[in-house]
């Protein structure tokens, strides 16, 4: 069972964060942007010859921030050297001064840094529609520059958050071949996501060389495993971003597939870190589907039962509600058998051949309690506060994954009172 | 503007429902299906050479009499004649027992009415996963046929409820070149639709007569600007079904433009009247799309609008906040320019050109205070209690509205509270 909390195949967890990988500085301070006086200034540099992968929101509706990015990896071929990321304002629907700030930016950024322009990215996170106040941005450029260091990943992750209850940071180490290869991650994003305070930022760094192309093609497949497979409220942002950086020694490409597995393992910790932090939020949701014809569908199952606000509200009651988790299965929109259906809640059955089984009600309503109050110790799957939902819907070779959180009143009441 | 609230066209309301409509007989009793003693068996009777065209829901999942309404009205080229509904069990996720029940439920009735099987229509709301008591709704049959009446269109909308809080009816009546046409509805849903009570069913007559090919194609869209236009909590159910009867002289073609109006407004008032119905909701939604290449992007853009978790929280917390809107907008998934965006909350313009303006925000929040209240009285679009977003995306033709309600505290506390 592929889980947030499950082991990692040849990885081991490592203190650290982003500069747990050989090579890689880091910096956070706090600039001036936000009227909390937080960090709100973060900076990442990778070393020489690093190659970069990048994904983006969907949205029509982004950051001039996130434009940038995009074009600078596509003209460089993936050769950005560093991000900076500024907090408390997103930068978004400003026109054409959001571009320009985004320029001038990281030009000057670049400047000191002795690197092309094209080689600094940005990401902007906060409110919408609020300028980045420039002055200051550039003012904190030098201070931030002098405290960049191996041991900055800590500061990095925190002065990127914006309404995040927790720092989410993890840094894995493998052994792949007698090489030791680290790969580390941090990330901003609390869980219901806000498109008003720009949502989800993840960065992840490789102290192991790769062809930028390959490199991106397994950024890709671990984005679709991790931060594309998780749904908090179905709004998605203006600002998303997801930046992973490799740099060092080629690595063989006999060790890909397990780096992929490191990559993945770290993208998913990261994924599930933001829909754990949700607003109200008591567990985390866990949906495996399994017998879909391929991947890409069972994916698109689990998902829109882990984003359906019925099953959410259940779980959230402690509520065993399975025909609520089969008619969220139903609309998916992705062909299977409804008489082959079978559910499973934790280790309690609950259907089977796509009708109700007699089922123990109340232990399988412990279980969710359980779930939420982090004390879940036994059966299949991991303990603590994930709830685990498994649906097999026919004999197919398609397996996959969704993470979630359930739904609160009050995250309703966080949400309805944020700006007024 | 396009609105429930707005007027009719030629149309204009009279008193009844179902059976306002010349030669329709409807009944509703009490058979004991429901433990509480409620009215729960109902049934609609059209006259001689009615037409029938049907919508149904489009989850993988669905109850046995779904299917048995869908083939039927295939096999009859639309011959349908008559609809039983029960309610208190839905006898979906029921197995093979399913369709037998449905079957000898329908074979009892037709042989009461006079009619083949294939002329009777089906439709079961209530548990999912419990199957009808069959005894009990066979005993119930003599006393529902005896009950038909002209008059029996209220018993009829009182029988097919389930968790609603009001009864949901309308008749409208208009001029038709000299004639006078007559249609009515009826429906049942309560907003924040339950997929383990089954959901939304809607009925409606007309005593005009259409040949059953032109009927099928105005129902169908009447029914993708009505019931496919609200968004309540994006679960669909498996057994929505709604299904409409025309039977009478027949009506000239150049009228059928017009009486296409009445029906679609007819859907709409029941559309809307379900959303209204919504578990916690304290306001209707109305978000109008214009400017977009055709109407299915627009109603597709003002669907997510009106569906988004965070917009919804937002109106309930009567804040204004225009990033959530048009975020959601970024990602219906239908092209237009960001930069030529401009939104309006009832007579409050929030942005121009892609930016926010400055407005008065204790004004705009008042608006959604007095719609909340049903007290909104003055500017533009319907008074009472629907709060009207306003959305330009462009130069474009298509115009959509879509409609949902607020997201309350009290919809969580509903739904987690639900069954245990």
């Amino acid at each position: 069972m592929v889980s947030c909390t499950s082991a990692f195949g040849p990885w081991h967890p490592i203190s650290g964060g982003l500069t747990a990988p050989r090579g890689f500085l880091a910096a956070g301070i706090t600039a001036g942007l936000k009227p909390s006086g937080k960090p709100d200034l973060s900076l990442l540099l990778a070393p020489e010859g690093a190659v970069c992968a990048g994904s983006f929101t969907t949205s029509l509706v982004r950051a001039a921030c996130v434009d940038l990015c995009a074009e600078r990896l596509a003209v460089t071929g993936g050769r950005a050297r560093a991000v900076l990321t500024n907090s408390g304002q997103a930068n978004a629907c400003t026109g054409e001064r959001g571009l320009a700030d985004s320029l001038s930016a990281t030009a000057a950024l670049a400047g000191r840094l002795g690197l092309a322009p094209e080689q600094v990215l940005i990401c902007s996170t906060g409110v919408i529609g609020v300028p980045i106040p420039m002055d200051t941005l550039v003012a904190g450029l030098d201070p931030l520059v002098e405290a960049l260091s191996p041991e900055g990943g800590d500061a990095a992750a925190r002065a990127i958050l914006t309404t995040d209850l927790v720092e989410k940071q993890i840094a894995l180490e493998a052994d792949l071949g007698g090489r030791f290869v680290r790969i580390g991650g941090m990330a901003k994003g609390s869980g219901m996501i806000h498109p008003d305070m720009a949502t989800m930022l993840g960065y992840l760094s490789c102290d192991a060389g790769l062809p930028a192309e390959v490199w991106q093609a397994m950024v890709s497949r671990a984005v679709a495993r991790s931060f594309n497979a998780i749904t908090v409220d179905g709004d998605t942002s203006t600002n998303d971003t997801f930046l992973a950086f490799a740099a060092g020694e080629p690595l063989a490409a006999e060790h890909h597939a397990a780096l992929e597995e490191g990559v993945t393992a770290v993208a998913q910790h990261l994924a599930c870190a933001i829909a754990r932090d949700g607003e109200g939020a008591t567990c985390l949701i866990e949906v495996r589907v399994e017998g879909c014809a391929d991947e890409a569908g069972a994916r698109a199952i689990a998902r829109t039962v882990c984003g359906s606000s019925l099953v959410k509200c259940a779980i959230h009651g402690r509520d065993p509600n399975w025909g609520r988790i089969v008619a969220a299965a139903g609309r998916a929109g992705v062909p299977f058998a409804p008489e082959a259906v079978a559910l499973w809640l934790g280790e309690h059955q609950l259907m089977a051949a796509g009708q109700p089984l007699p089922f123990d009600r109340p232990a399988a309503s412990a279980y969710l309690r359980a779930c939420a109050s982090g004390t879940y110790l036994g059966g299949p799957g991991p303990s603590g506060d994930t709830v685990m939902v498994g649906l097999r819907v026919g004999e197919g070779p398609g397996i996959g994954t969704a993470w979630g959180c359930d739904l609160s009143d009050q995250y309703v009441r966080i949400n309805a009172d944020y700006t007024t």
